[in-house]
């Protein structure tokens, strides 16, 4: 492992320049991936600081593998309720005004190994970051407004539902209303500047910002406007929350505010003295407005830094200094967003949707600080 | 090369989940390496777009190779005019408090190709923006404020300049105003949210917003503090400005506003119609106010769009519509700061500074568009 490292690395030649900068041996960190063709791999948030999310380690769940799409014989058709039905190009699209945008994109399933290991089960105090809440990313993305493009096909004004489907083995299809996307829709092919990566999307994804991440449905090739929702296997088998009443939620796009810390926490030991908590927030509703910490189980709670801008829908950075006294202890964070919701605690949220719900868990998340230093996940808040 | 791509990919089954998520390989652009242990590589501003550049394409300037170090081996020596000499480790470095900032980076010598091809040379027509005006990049860094660790060693009042060493093996060295380090500098630990690749700097780096790239000290491991600059034979030998009476200018460290069209641009061809003409601007004074853009070699100037919030000393894409007809043409980009700085024309540039000047060239780019689609560089404008 560290053979190439000379003793004194300014006694040595360094390596040439290179036409992509490999990452160093000594960096930790990478998804973790199912190998599975319909799987998953998560971010790993304890690995990253800042905002931006490495588009390569960004998570992806796929329903269907990774397609492998040559960008010339890829289109997007626009048809159903429209007066023209529209067939884009890759060439076509990108001739389009073109916004850019940072915003986060978390999956509905995000934090289901955190619920309980299973519906009654306890959560395993060896999650990381990473296994909590690592199907999220936040990135840059180029594309076309949506509005812009749909104006070509003159949608009718009866449409009220729009079909969206990738060019995946399964066809991977969402059901999404027409007002999300004459709102915030990006058509995008880029993320962090550079063409997206196939298990982003390449070449093209829709993305909505602050919606559940199936909805930003990648390889995109075509858009059927319509007037009902399409009922798709992955609205009615999947993506639908289950409730305590025997009913379910269906169509819970938005999904509410969050926040993790990702440092100090599993697997870290942490040494007394003066240290910073830090980790990540975000709403799908907008901005996050307030993150606050408490180190003591919750006893009290202070106002974190948020680090530069907070922008809507995007993950922002908080911060606070702590001064550890070795003695055991409990640390929690809970953000507030600009519509006034706040991060609920594990208890509210299974008093609103039972134990048994699949989606949608954003409920405050603890850290156990041991004497000796180990941090342990605890989900029991 | 498309051996792998499927003649219909929602016919074949995806590829599994990955821990790291490659690129596409129909995806172009890469750095342009020298290949020498003292070289440089380029970043493929053609093939990005957005504003962030992603880490491993982020240009590079070494002077003596990129060295390989080992984090629990590297330390940061604080000492010279201080009342307290201090060691940090990376561990001890990481307790501090922690910002995050987007800012650009670009080398003293962006743009160097571009100028004359030799001092009394023609511009090379087949340039790309790559070579015109590759050595910039614009990521978020993540590290510490460089007063709050100063403050550590109580820096005397005597103090006026800092020598910056980096760790590779030909401890690069620059001189620094005690101001600069005061102001905005951050030692950095992490790029686009992961730890600084080895050609960025691992593990550690001076970063300077808005000061030319080689202050930006890689591998940063010694900070002496003194009373007057080094002449070290970097502000020597190198990173000076002949000008045309024969003296020099030296500490010339502030990159002035500066803006270029990556599309169209060459190696592009394009066709009649309706697209986008889009770029960068940046400058090392503060924020990009106004970026004019010209599709009749300079006769009429129109305002560009700025895309999201224009960051202070960080890159913003400025993008316009544009029909072209068909016909020659010449597309300018003439970008303003909010100093009231405006890019100055390539003849204002010489007049100032003579055509030997070696460093901080920031003239007016233009492009040719001939009849036939082909995009060519065109630098007397």
């Amino acid at each position: 492992m560290t053979s190439m490292v000379p003793q004194d690395p300014t006694k040595a030649p360094g390596a040439p320049t290179t036409a992509v900068g490999a990452r160093s041996e000594f960096a930790k960190g990478a998804r973790a991936p199912t190998g599975a063709i319909a799987g998953s791999s998560f971010t790993p948030l304890q690995n990253l600081t800042g905002t931006i999310t490495p588009s390569d380690l960004h998570f992806e769940v796929n329903h269907g593998g990774v397609p492998a799409i040559d960008p010339a014989r890829h289109s997007l058709l626009v048809h159903g309720l429209v007066q023209r039905p529209m067939l884009f190009t890759l060439a076509d699209i990108k001739r389009f005004p073109q916004v850019v945008r940072v915003c986060a994109i978390e999956c509905a399933g995000n934090g289901s190994l955190a619920w309980g290991g299973g519906p009654f089960g306890k959560p395993d105090p060896g999650l990381t970051p990473q296994q909590v809440a690592g199907m999220t990313g936040n990135t840059e993305w180029t594309g076309v407004s949506l509005p812009v493009l749909l104006a070509e096909a003159r949608v009718s004004a009866r449409a009220k539902w729009v079909l969206a489907e990738g060019g995946d083995s399964c066809l991977f299809a969402r059901s999404i209303p027409v007002e999300k996307l004459m709102d915030d829709a990006i058509l995008a092919w880029a993320q962090n500047g550079e063409p997206l990566r196939p298990s982003q999307g390449y070449p093209l994804r829709l993305v909505l910002p602050g919606w559940e991440g199936s909805t930003n449905v990648k390889w995109l090739r075509r858009l059927e406007i319509g007037a009902q929702p399409w009922m798709t296997r992955w609205e009615t088998a999947t993506y639908t929350d289950p409730l305590i009443n025997g009913t379910a939620r269906q169509f819970s796009f938005v999904m509410d505010a969050k926040s993790i810390i990702t440092t100090p926490a599993h697997p870290e030991t942490i040494t007394p003295g003066w240290r910073q908590i830090s980790g990540l927030a975000w709403s799908g509703r907008g901005k996050i407005v307030r993150v606050e910490v408490s180190t003591d189980g919750g006893a009290r709670w202070r106002e974190a830094a948020l680090e530069g801008a907070a922008l809507s829908k995007a993950h922002v950075r908080f911060t606070q200094m702590w001064n550890w006294d070795g003695s055991e202890t409990i640390l929690l964070s809970r953000a507030t967003d600009e519509t006034g919701y706040v991060q609920p605690t594990r208890a509210d949220l299974i008093r609103a949707r039972g134990i048994g719900t699949l989606y949608h868990y954003n409920p405050i998340y603890a850290w156990r600080v041991m004497p000796n230093g180990r941090v342990f996940f605890r989900g029991d808040t």
